[in-house]
């Protein structure tokens, strides 16, 4: 017998007859002798719904209501489930975060889980229950709600996958696993049998939208193996497991890019100890993410030029606070672009492949796309380049490297 | 220093405005020098919404999940009041049925309040805070969702007024308060300023939907004062209180109606002792209310004709449980009429006033309206005509007893 923590997303809830087929394959899943703990999210749209409405009562609407406003959310969606799989004549039952408890912090709209608390639903599915829980949410040690920030079901599943010791974490989502580059811009798109968390995490944080990067972190740190799948087809999806456990015949095992970049170059900076910081300082500070940073060294060896990315949205706040810092960074001037991608090649298979930087940049050369900024880890390469050039990048990228 | 506990009902925060009239309403009666406890409904139309939901899923939806699923409502709606209540600069803070805790007995869907633990709310208003209560929604010992059953909202609002020891119970709602009739089909239909819990009681029983009769009795049992009045204008409404703080200088209070009356006649019954037993049993074990009965004996003393009356939802169903019963009743026909309405008069001052029963007929013989059936209490007489004639017979009772 197999303890399985399976996890639903939003899309996969999205209605009523969405509901009544989750409660079909939890049924299938629990027929085959598996002990079941369901984790669901919203249906579809209630999130932005409830934001939308806090929003309009106030700008800065508090955020430990704003965590009772949400948490309703997966409240509707784990009743229901339960309801539907009581329906098919199985013992079902919902719990919300407050009812196990899932212990957070109290770090309102982004908690981290400390504890969950086992008894009460490990009896329930030793004696053939079906647990279903509410994700998304815990409880502060103050007896408030809290939420784990947009995409928390996601680390709500492999916590409870970690706290029950489940065999597997299961993430149902309504496509057919981890794809090797988005099937939205390049057609020749496949499933990913098996990556390590390495790469997941890697494709996760560059756009793979199919995992939350932060419950990627929380699989790796555990060791807990998760299974993202199809709600929708009967599709094995792909493994996430230890780097380990997989035989590398790839060097790429996916292309990954999020368009929206902007760039910021900050040029004639005088060239001395601490400039960066007087850089990024304020900008850190606003909570503002700053991606790949450059620094060139100018001719005369005085003067430097800093460029850097961030997200597109950013970069009218990130230049009103250079500008106001003029004065203490002592600079020539500021060039900004913001039609900018990046596109990332990632793959485990590179740490023993040098020669992979080289074929990306002269196939990229060969369709003509300039590189505007580059940077790398050891299991990722990321270029930036113009917005408009990003479905030819990864169309060529997915082709050298053998993914088509 | 006063404390309150004011209610808001699903229309008074059936929208983002609406809530936000809410709080500034809440904001007044706390400039005021109150000590306030907010109680408050789903924003309108969420409960129909999710009970939809909950059908589509199972036509025998579990009671326990539905719990779960109706409660989301009063959360959503107790967050956003809060949220907006903090906007204005106070501090506010919601509390959830389990977060009190307010203890009920696990009767799902319809559970009745045993305790509300005070300690952790009269901390906060005493040291300036609004607690704003989700309504409607409580715990069970088994630390699971009840919920007190449609418009239980106004049933939570008394029960917080009397573990708290409120000095009031305000009951905002759409109307101006309790009318003398209902002002759809009398347009002179006035605002009551004070009504017994006993002539309240009546007329929310009979189809004055104000209040919920529930909270009525309840708020009777522990004298409770209740004052009913609009959320859209500052007029004083009406107030809830013992008939013995009342001087009645009418003898009637108000005309109530309920239309979708249906009446059945079981004619030619042996006139023995159990016949009425026989009949009622199986339909009272269905959960069909039966409201008005009259047996009339046959002129050779030997059979009886027994009628009464019943919701025309209820006719079928009833109907055919008595053809089922046939041969243990023994009987000679029925028949039945479904296009019947009851119109009554409440009024505690009629216990002191023989008249009133003559007066009353008279008046709607004068309007050729014929009765059907009647019944009576200490402080009401109602009876039964056809549907058509509903809004005649209330135009000429509220006219005839001075309260146009």
């Amino acid at each position: 017998m197999k303890r399985l923590a399976l996890k639903f997303g939003g899309t996969s809830v999205g209605t009523v007859e969405k509901i009544k087929n989750v409660a079909n394959i939890v049924k299938k899943r629990h027929s085959e002798g598996n002990e079941i703990i369901v984790v669901v999210s919203a249906m579809s749209g209630t999130t932005d719904e409830l934001i939308k409405k806090s929003n309009s009562i106030s700008k800065n609407f508090d955020n430990s209501e704003l965590d009772v406003l949400l948490s309703s959310g997966e409240q509707v969606s784990s009743s229901l489930l339960s309801g539907a799989i009581i329906d098919l004549g199985l013992k079902a039952r919902s719990w919300l975060g407050w009812q196990i408890p899932i212990i957070t912090n109290d770090n309102h709209t982004s908690s981290q889980i400390t504890k969950i608390k086992t008894d009460e639903i490990l009896n329930f599915i030793s004696h053939g229950g079906i647990a279903v829980v509410a994700g998304f949410q815990g409880i502060s040690s103050s007896n408030r709600i809290t939420t784990l920030g947009r995409g928390g079901s996601d680390l709500s599943a492999v916590a409870i996958a970690k706290f029950f010791g489940a065999d597997s974490c299961e993430i149902y989502t309504d496509v057919e696993g981890v794809l090797t580059t988005d099937p939205s811009i390049n057609k020749k798109a496949k499933t990913i049998d098996k990556i390590s968390y390495e790469e997941m995490l890697e494709m996760a944080s560059l756009g793979a939208k199919v995992m939350q990067p932060n419950a990627v972190q929380a699989a790796m740190t555990d060791d807990i193996p998760v299974n993202v799948r199809s709600t929708f087809s009967e599709n094995s999806g792909t493994k996430i497991i230890p780097e380990s456990e997989i035989d590398y015949k790839k060097v790429v095992t996916g292309v990954a890019y999020s368009k929206n970049n902007a760039k910021v170059s900050i040029v004639g900076v005088i060239d001395k100890p601490g400039v960066a910081a007087d850089i990024f300082e304020p900008i850190g500070k606003n909570n503002i993410n700053i991606d790949m940073v450059i620094q060139n060294t100018s001719f005369d060896g005085k003067k430097a030029n800093i460029t850097f990315t961030i997200k597109r949205e950013d970069l009218e706040k990130t230049l009103n606070l250079i500008e106001k810092n003029k004065q203490k960074i002592n600079y020539n001037k500021v060039v900004h672009d913001d039609k900018l991608a990046k596109v990332s090649i990632i793959g485990a298979g590179m740490i023993a492949n040098p020669g992979v930087t080289h074929k990306m940049f002269r196939s990229l050369a060969d369709e003509k796309i300039n590189i505007l900024a580059i940077s790398t880890s050891e299991i990722k390469i990321s270029v930036l380049i113009r917005e408009e050039l990003t479905q030819k990048a990864v169309k060529i990228l997915h082709e050298t490297f053998g993914l088509n």
